[in-house]
């Protein structure tokens, strides 16, 4: 069987990797509030917490994005099927980088954040440009 | 071909639109901390970049609640195949509305948001509707 | 007809049931905010406003992993079909639990963390197997 055959399956398997990895974010949140003695519903008071706290939200914010567009894209640009999936795992390495960097130094989050928003767009792009051409081949 | 049986595509482009929506609320919270210099990780220090950012999670807070009700409603209530992308449609009008009411006065982001917490209800009792009659027709 | 070949009707249903409930979460943080005179955009400002918002915030941080799991776990992993929407029941049980010892004390918010997270893995568990398995019967 083609890898392009695969597409859903393969995008089901990016998106538990990103959901796995967006766990991950938010475990970590709970570790840095007991590192830091964060009390709930706190969600300041140290900046590597803050820091923590928004490499989570950051991800949440991205995450609504991604999912949906991943499986739109999947659905219906179909001509190239691993083009989505593959477009997913770069965002998952984006997402990784950002992480790190950011907890690492504010400023360096910039490269992991391009990343990902770049693959993110290229998944609405390709999304768009499915639907348009099975509205074609529909009409 | 007929508009209803297109519902799913008109669905996925309706998506896709309310996703750029929240995309773009995004890239704003992100040009009022350089307007207003609130260095990440503050997410307070001006009321309209406080205000921005409220708009972007709110956004968020409903689009999780918008994109499975729609597709739920899409994929079950298919007599009035375009009754769910047409709702997706009046949501996305109501959050921008929103987006422009908030940032401009707190006070004025009751329109939109009603618009889109109808269209939202609609599109869940709709879901239901749906569910329910797909069940009857297969017991 | 069988329970499992209702599936994916049954994941429906649950899905809408728990963005009712996360919408719930979210009208009760409007009320919080007449109740306890915190005018929009404060986010802070009464412990027990605090403590509504992070039940919302927290329903919404995790609604994202469980939709998307759910689903993937409802179309891959479907020799037990009524597995996935029953952990889709336990995770909205554990999250109603989570929700009233929250805001009754914040450290009662565990009992409930732990079922609603117990749920939400196992879903990601059965999903990533159904993907496996899928996969190795179209190999």
């Amino acid at each position: 069987m083609e890898l392009a055959a695969h597409a859903p399956l393969l995008s089901a398997l990016v998106t538990i990797i990103a959901l796995i990895f967006y766990f991950y974010t938010v475990i970590r949140v709970g570790g840095a509030r007991g590192q830091y003695k964060i009390a709930a519903p706190a969600i300041t008071g140290h900046p590597v917490f803050e820091r923590t706290y928004r490499v989570q939200m950051n991800t949440l914010e991205h995450l609504v994005i991604f999912v949906p567009s991943l499986w739109i894209a999947t659905t219906y640009f179909a001509r190239v099927g691993w083009l989505a999936p593959a477009l997913g795992v770069i965002w998952i390495v984006g997402r990784i980088l950002y992480m790190q960097g950011y907890i690492a130094d504010p400023n360096k989050r910039g490269t992991g954040f391009l990343i990902a928003s770049l693959a993110e767009l290229a998944l609405m792009i390709i999304a768009v440009i499915g639907i348009v051409m099975a509205w074609s081949a529909s009409a």
